[in-house]
């Protein structure tokens, strides 16, 4: 008996050991302040929970659509091309179990062996994993550090394109650095994909996760329509991480292809959570309000806490729940050469636990400056500022 | 912009077609008597609703591993050794969202391009789908029918197995002719295995779908634990098919592959559902026996009301909910030569709905018998024995 060559090329989330590393300090009696958790320590909005006891009583317990129920796909698309500037109607939605899948699926429905496809580094380590696992050639692009946050390296992007590309893999509003790009960068993101006539994925998992403002997407670009797959998630709005429920939306012809994958896979998506979600997006939004009113007073005490420490100087970005501070200045001041002892000892001399760039791809040869990950959506303002105190001490001391 | 070439190569569910078909020949105003439905019109136990609010409500909300939550795999590993006669440990188990999920995943794991897995025929079709996605070749093995059902035809098995088979895919209890192995032939299958040094997946859903006496599984034989992985599921015990939620069970290695396959598809299984059905396996056992009860009478009724059909002549099957009557003199007396025929007549006719044979695989050469299935987790006793009065009506008339 032996086992799939391919499974070597599989990738994961290394950010787990991250997980182990501050379960274990926090076994020895150690309180530890978790910005590590890309997860939302807060509560299901209650009429979400009350649709969802409701399905089951009203027994919808058994198979439903492997393309999901038609009032969920109804909802979505309304909701989804709403807030786009689009129109989409319930044959472009294909409702998933959770963000991720239709990152795989997208991935299936339009690349060969040997295509390539452009993702973000850094970025969500499983288009990486994905792309190379499914047998294609997994090409990196990158950011630039600006004062305002960070910006998309376009001529280098332009330059990877080659006649292989079919694909961009689009993360605005972006997971770990927070970078959002402004109408020139989307445009430009957006001329590409059409010169070159790929396909974009545009992971729009934090695309509600905007604190001031409005949110833009590249979908609403003419020409971007008919080229874009939307990574659709319930689990940041509703701070519903595990219960698994959202959707792939785009043309209606790779939108069958991602259904069929469905059948393939899972059959459907549970039944009763579709019909709780039907009710929530036209429902009660006070919810989604006050999930958004916790996490933008938490971001604040973060970036707040964050600039008292010499050496780190970051803006507030407008959405997600991260921060991507540069750290090169501590490191220097620590000597360290490797960003791992940096978190190893901010766990160790302060409890406070957080990611690397290392945990969110490769790190490019030219890359010279050092960055950390704090995630704020697990942690409460008192446990930030303790927290935060604690670091600055640790990250002053040389 | 262009599609992935092996999204040809996709399978799917055609039983929907038939669904299709019901629900219109329904939307006409007709009564229609479902028996295409693979599904359950039964309420999941109260008290594995209860737990599922209590989950929610205890905040088991959000991320939780991607190979499930510890507690629900040290109860299940318990519950499904202990059914076997085997020791399980909890990470011998993966936690799934579905039974379907372990399909592909055993095959990505075990399968490299070109290789070539044993499935049967008739059977359930995605695994002929996974297995050619994939890159594999599918060689299906076929049953022949006995007085008292259907024997694997071993000496084909054992004949088609080459240097390039790396598995067999064994669905005792099985969908859709509801064949159960003898003990000879299940050792017979397990000597291939051992011989040839090939996985097993075996399809235990309906392991627990059995009205009298034990259930054996192929796991129990010497030397098969250490090349078997069981396809678990809730869906059919506590008729739960639409809450999405069983397990791969195996040997380490591969559940480690599975569970890392896991991370990249979905992320993990809905939180709180793991939590419920942790506490389902080892809680109150009365709500399976209830289904399992009127299983049984729509079992009987079903099988009575065949029988009194001119030209059906079935047994009893020990399990599963299907039926799977040839009906070879049927169609001679009616003159048809193709059973979407007899299907489309039974429909129009006797507003009876059911599948054939040829939505469980494409019919191999040599068979020259006709063959229909029924379903009788989805109807009423009530519904049945009418339904069956007026196909015996349609069955007999020339």
């Amino acid at each position: 008996m032996k086992y799939a060559d391919q499974i070597k090329k599989l990738g994961t989330e290394t950010a787990f050991a991250v997980s182990a590393q501050a379960r274990a300090w926090g076994a020895k009696g150690h309180k530890v302040y978790p910005f590590h958790l890309g997860d939302i320590n807060l509560a299901t909005p209650e009429n979400i929970v009350e649709a969802t006891l409701k399905g089951i009583r009203d027994g919808k317990t058994g198979y439903c659509p492997s393309e999901g129920i038609l009032p969920l796909r109804e909802a979505l698309a309304i909701d989804v091309g709403t807030r786009r500037g689009v129109s989409y109607g319930p044959d472009n939605v294909s409702i998933q179990p959770g963000g991720k899948p239709t990152i795989g699926k997208f991935i299936a429905a339009v690349m060969n062996p040997g295509d390539e496809i452009l993702y973000p580094n850094p970025g969500y380590p499983i288009y990486e994993s994905q792309i190379e696992y499914q047998g294609g050639c997994a090409v990196s692009y990158s950011y630039i550090q600006t004062d305002t946050g960070f910006d998309i390296d376009i001529d280098r992007l332009k330059a990877s394109i080659t006649e292989k590309t079919v694909a961009i893999i689009y993360n605005n509003y972006q997971n770990p650095i927070s970078a959002e790009s402004s109408v020139k960068e989307m445009e430009a993101v957006a001329a590409l994909a059409i010169k070159y006539d790929l396909w974009v994925l545009a992971d729009d998992a934090y695309f509600e996760m905007i604190y001031e403002g409005e949110a833009r997407s590249i979908v609403s670009i003419p020409g971007m329509q008919e080229r874009t797959v939307i990574l659709y998630t319930f689990s940041k709005k509703y701070a519903m991480t595990g219960w698994r429920v959202g959707g792939a939306i785009g043309p209606e012809k790779i939108i069958k292809i991602i259904s069929k994958l469905n059948v393939n896979a899972e059959s459907c998506t549970t039944h009763f959570i579709q019909a709780a979600m039907a009710e929530a997006i036209t429902g009660d939004p006070s919810g989604a309000k006050n999930i958004l009113d916790t996490l933008r007073e938490r971001r604040d005490a973060t970036v707040a806490g964050l600039n008292t420490i010499d050496g780190i100087n970051i803006p507030t970005p407008r959405s997600t729940f991260y921060l991507f501070p540069n750290v090169s200045e501590i490191m220097k001041r620590k000597g360290f050469d490797n960003i791992g002892q940096l978190q190893i000892g901010a766990l160790e001399n302060s409890n406070v636990s957080f990611c690397t760039r290392e945990h969110f791809g490769r790190p490019l040869l030219e890359e010279t400056e050092f960055f950390i990950r704090f995630a704020y959506s697990g942690i409460t303002v008192e446990d930030i500022n303790e927290g935060m105190k604690k670091l600055k001490e640790y990250f002053e001391a040389s």
